[in-house]
């Protein structure tokens, strides 16, 4: 390979035509789903689907043979039988002059075929092709609205590459989207890493401008030195956030089976990550979640967690979990316990760190004035939050009740009204007014809660505003993982 | 205590009659968030407000004093300053002969008041008065439309009980009642332990038949023999889930803030947790989670899983995290395997386990034939599931296709229409069947996928017939943790 890695996958990013195998009549198949969503996804460039026997296939019209398109085409997409591709059609693709190529089908190695594997290998280092796959499941480019997956979800363009060598991870995930707004730039998927494997595709991720955080399913790290070698490289750069699977023994079974991958033992993946500055997670929630905070908040530049809770509860527990992840809630001092507790908590409330307001009412100091003693204090790199005052519910509770209480002269109901109209602007003002503090003394902040993940305006207005939303216990392993990053970056860059 | 400790409870979960203190004119108090949920949650008793200053509070009709009201009370909730409970209220109450207190309001021994708070328990003793609280949220008694906390939610009567130290996860854990539909029999928060504390509840719940599983939420054990006595009797007859918080340094500050508690060292709650066979988890999820599923599946009988999948990667992750937490993933029999290969896998598939049915768009072989035969072969006892086929998902596919394709004459609209209509019945019909076999081997049956939480057909359905949904990581430790409560009777009952 002389070419640099990003200029192979040039055409991968910004295809300007696509020749689709395996597309056809019934709308329940595989590759059916994968070009339906290219297309609904809003795809630009020219599709053209090469099938045997029809003239059009999904209304567009097809060829018999790649070689008959009287057209340039920059990708093929392969999701029919893979004993054809290696017998027939790859030398036609190379005859065509395509160079990129994504085999969706899987059946080689993981079956035992070896001899077939090794055939369509030397037909791709041939024509010099490069090749995702075989038993991959698409890609996804949001930026040139490419969707190739068998899943219809579609979102703007983000600063997250993912990059799998499981294809469901790589496309399932997306089902998680209203629950984590993450949002991808790239996401490639490797599967059996015929020719091209997860290393491959770092180096490329290193050279693309739109990918700013990295995610990576693996299940068997290939060219372990060189992994090694790039991986450092580009951890410097951007975050590569890494899950393994296949450690157990029937993992390491499923996992040869899938994509005839030999995993990595476990405690040699944790060396390597401490290696690399690879921030290890231990399953694809906590990776999405880690990976859409980072792209949301800068890193804590030091491990003093500042803890603000409306309930004593889930404030001890993110403290105990901060500190079970290597970070500190340290104690405030006697100067900034003063002014809190003179200033802006109850009298049951607590100044020391967690800094409890109890169930105070007061927007102003929950999202304002508290955040803001402990940020001007200096004693705190980060803040975690545990409570949202929703909206939804008070306007719930408001529309519930019953006439008389509604009616009585003691109960006023304009005042209501006001509050129910006014809860989304005060949501939008607190929220923006804490970014600004979180911005402006660059710390980290993460919110917690139980609330729902969507239908509630309380978080959908905090993640308008860049402020992440988790349950309590997750928020303080994502800010410990986010600090264990910034001390790679200090020490090492 | 000669009464049966439930006798003595029985009033907080039947009262007739309820006197409330603190509920006012401002909507946005504590008080009348209260009050407003006891009456708008359907509560069918008497409500008797008592003000110092109003005739009508939220529209009712209000009394200067308890001994004023000219009925008798059998309850009565307090929000309003704590000092003048000790000193005169208490007293009254006792006075009136009510035996049942909730005490919400806070600010006692855990802001240093000692004095305050002995004079508070002779009153107590005095009257023979049952308390919870003080520093308590209220409670929660669906089956007698009982929903007094701040937090408007209301659901159907459940089987399971929480028991907790602090308000908010007794409340706030409502919340997430969307994403995870648990359903509590009773609600019951303690806060301080003034004179009753979690011991006295699980007693109480021992008794009680409305409640199967139980839920313990512990900032410090009191009365360390006491409560293993009554855990290890207790959690033979109903399974005992519980976390305790305050273990790190500011977790034991904040603890000893929020209800004055001595939080129980960690190796010591592990060890007790042993000894009593309470199934320990790490946050309020977790918990929530596992006692739902427990209510919905019986336990598995042995540690031997079968895992079933329509994606290589998320299987071999469920698979090591079985086997991270004790369970085993067989491999399948030859036998059992060549049943699978021959009749129901596609050429691509895993027949090992997990049984690895890829993409494999045959709802009956991964619903009903694949699990059939897994069952039937004796050689699992618990089957976990990745993958759901959202409904939703082809529905919104297909209404986003491009006239062109739907009017292709090789695309069979009328067959589109045909799957969109009747999806929803095939997934009904699937869900019920697999209960069923579930129910027939006695075998536990949990999914897990990416899908949506609610707003999904898929997970609505297969909810609507007892099969849990959760995230592929999580679905391996709840099976886990069943298989230790089981081993646990195994052995002991």
């Amino acid at each position: 390979m002389t070419k640099s890695k990003y200029k192979r996958f040039k055409k991968f990013f910004e295809p300007n035509s696509v020749a689709f195998y395996g597309a056809s009549r019934s709308f329940m198949r595989f590759g059916s789903f994968n070009m339906i969503n290219l297309i609904v996804g809003g795809y630009k460039g020219k599709v053209y689907p090469i099938h045997p026997k029809y003239e059009t296939v999904l209304g567009i019209k097809a060829y018999k043979s790649i070689l008959d398109v009287p057209h340039d085409i920059d990708l093929v997409v392969y999701v029919a039988p893979i004993s054809v591709l290696a017998d027939k059609i790859m030398d036609e693709i190379g005859r065509k002059g395509v160079k990129n190529v994504i085999v969706v089908s899987a059946g080689l190695k993981e079956i035992g075929k070896v001899e077939t594997s090794k055939n369509l290998k030397g037909i791709i280092e041939k024509y010099d092709i490069t090749m995702l796959g075989p038993n991959c499941i698409g890609w996804i480019v949001p930026k040139e609205n490419i969707y190739c997956t068998p899943m219809p979800i579609y979102h703007e363009p983000g600063e997250i590459a993912l990059l799998s060598q499981s294809g469901s991870f790589a496309a399932h995930t997306f089902l998680a989207l209203n629950q984590i707004p993450f949002k991808v730039s790239k996401v490639l998927s490797v599967g059996n890493c015929l020719t091209t494997d997860l290393t491959d595709c770092l180096e490329v991720i290193e050279e693309d401008a739109d990918s700013k955080y990295i995610g990576l399913y693996i299940e068997g790290i290939r060219r372990g030195k060189e992994f090694v070698k790039v991986a450092r490289r580009v951890s410097l750069k951007k975050p590569i956030v890494a899950m393994q699977i296949g450690q157990g023994e029937a993992g390491k079974r499923a996992a040869y089976s899938h994509t005839a991958a030999i995993s990595t033992p476990s405690e040699l993946f944790d060396d390597i990550c401490k290696q690399t500055g690879i921030i290890k997670v231990e399953n694809t929630i906590e990776m999405l979640n880690l990976l859409y905070t980072m792209s949301k908040q800068p890193l804590p530049k030091g491990p003093k967690i500042g803890v603000i809770t409306i309930g004593g509860g889930p404030g001890t527990l993110i403290a105990d979990l901060c500190e079970k992840y290597g970070l500190q809630v340290p104690l405030l001092s006697d100067e900034t316990q003063k002014i809190l507790k003179d200033k802006y908590l109850p009298f049951t409330g607590s100044a020391k760190n967690p800094v409890d307001i109890t169930f105070d009412q007061d927007f102003t100091n929950f999202y304002k004035n508290v955040p803001k003693v402990l940020l001007k204090s200096g004693e705190v790199d980060g803040l975690i939050f545990y409570g949202l005052f929703s909206a939804d519910f008070w306007t719930r509770a408001i529309n519930d009740l019953p006439d008389y209480m509604q009616e009585d002269d003691t109960f006023n109901i304009d005042n209501m009204d006001q509050i129910k109209k006014s809860m989304q602007v005060i949501m939008d003002q607190s929220f923006k007014r804490l970014k600004r503090l979180g911005e402006k003394y660059e710390v980290p902040i993460i919110f917690s809660a139980f609330n729902d993940r969507f239908n509630d305006q309380s978080v959908e207005s905090a993640r308008k505003f860049d402020l992440p939303v988790f349950y309590p216990a997750e928020a303080s392993k994502i800010m410990a993982q986010m600090f264990q990053y910034k001390k790679f970056l200090n020490k090492y860059s």
